[in-house]
């Protein structure tokens, strides 16, 4: 039973030097976020088409879609976003180096995004007009931290 | 605040013949579980190392991986896993076809990933030895699904 959780182990963290090693557990953070916010646009995107009528309105999808927002986004992470990890610093990521100069200010942006989510959760297994009176504020605090904290 | 919603939820359903979007609805499944999939491992990474003393234990990164593991696995979402997105049906997965013969089946699989998940939040932040006592079962209930559901 344990053998494959080793094997998954072994391969996320091979002897390398100190600096290598320092590049590969941030490479290993962006490619966590991203799959982060991968999930996060799955789901966005089912919430978002029946917001616009592109999709016929499902409660129970758009209730599950929202359920795994709401939960994709109870924690703020810290490990997902190591110093070094910025796009100044590393290929492959549009994290501008600002995150790092007040982590605090960035993971309080996120305390937004998790009261709209709770808000989405809450709207959009009742009716359509809940769903899309809950989808801006969502996108905002989207918007609100790709804004400040991502390239373009 | 709404556009980048908008460009995203455009990016991901142009307009295509029914066959072509089932495909890209498929693709979408398979990508947004692989990215559930590597957040499951990034955490996993860290409590591994730490149960195998590859790396210092340290309560406050053992609770987090720990916490963010939870959250993940809070919910079984059926959307990831559509008809027809099997790895007979799909390149880039290795989800075996008889993971829809009985879904109900598999969904329950993730009930132990769950549970477990639960014990391990529960303990990897008291001390190695408790975490240590929670990553057998942890990754058994991996390999229990993988082992039925997953190719070689």
């Amino acid at each position: 039973m344990f053998h494959r959780l080793t094997a998954l182990v072994l391969a996320a963290g091979l002897a390398l030097p100190h600096a290598a090693l320092a590049d590969e557990a941030a490479e290993a953070a962006i490619g966590a976020r991203k799959a982060q916010f991968q999930l996060f646009a799955f789901n966005l995107g089912v919430l978002g088409r029946m917001a616009q009528g592109r999709m016929p309105y499902d409660a129970e999808a758009a209730q599950t879609a929202a359920d795994h927002l709401y939960h994709l986004t109870r924690q703020f992470n810290p490990a997902l976003w190591p110093e070094g990890s910025d796009n100044a610093s590393m290929e492959d990521t549009d994290a501008l180096p600002v995150i790092w100069d007040d982590l605090e200010e960035f993971a309080g942006r996120y305390e937004d995004l998790q009261a709209q989510a709770e808000t989405m959760q809450e709207a959009a297994g009742t009716d359509l007009a809940a769903l899309q009176g809950a989808i801006g504020g969502l996108g905002g605090a989207c918007s609100a931290c790709h804004d400040d904290f991502r390239a373009e």
